[in-house]
């Protein structure tokens, strides 16, 4: 299924959505078609292309393992066809009430003759809390 | 400074260059100068704008916690003013031989009136080997 969202935010909030509501058509409606698609999860590889893409959600939309996310706004770029927003997402386990740490996502929505749709969802673990940062070079 | 790239495969070049000379100017040179420059590296908060950004690279960019890394291509997206490459980094501490974990990059690049800067330096970790992935809801 495919859907025509108007706008990058149409997208985002449908994107939370199937993740609440573990729906996994919903979650493959808000993707870009192209094999560029790619998404990133904690614990995962990357996954490349819609059809790797729904195989990696189908376990975890699996209602058993609902979660809850709150997210927190960062930044917005908007320019053109393209449009990033970079967030915190705070993830509770429905189940046990186990709340996770803080992770930074980063999410690129791309505009077609469609309308817009998810082109890249990255996490990336937020720092440790404030003295247990290392002072090293942790570079890259 | 302020360089004009004429592509975004430059800036990345520049960027990684800064890194491997320990050139805080160099990297500095790369970077978009809006206040949505975004930077995270594993370990670290994110930084916004370009002086936030000098004040984290200036303290890792010294000689003698020198790194060596190399970049493995993922994905390379490019429409209109905006340019996004996967990569994945292979990093050494150059002192010790120390091969750190490889490591995730989300690399965007920006087009304005002079050429392309990099916007965003988003680092995330690769997943743990398999074997040790958990096969938990781990979701975002």
């Amino acid at each position: 299924m495919s859907t025509a969202f108007k706008t990058p935010a149409d997208v985002e909030d449908s994107y939370y959505d199937a993740i609440d509501e573990c729906d996994l058509e919903k979650m493959m409606s808000v993707w870009d078609h192209s094999p560029q698609a790619a998404c990133l999860l904690p614990m995962q590889p990357m996954h490349h292309g819609t059809e790797a893409i729904r195989a990696m959600w189908k376990p975890m939309l699996d209602p058993e393992l609902q979660v809850d996310i709150t997210v927190n706004h960062l930044e917005w770029i908007e320019q053109g066809d393209m449009a990033i927003h970079l967030l915190e997402e705070r993830v509770t386990l429905k189940g046990t009430g186990e709340r996770q740490p803080p992770i930074y996502a980063t999410n690129v929505y791309r505009r077609d003759q469609e309308g817009w749709h998810l082109l890249l969802h990255v996490n990336s673990p937020a720092p440790p809390p404030p003295g247990l940062a290392p002072g090293g070079p942790g570079v890259s």
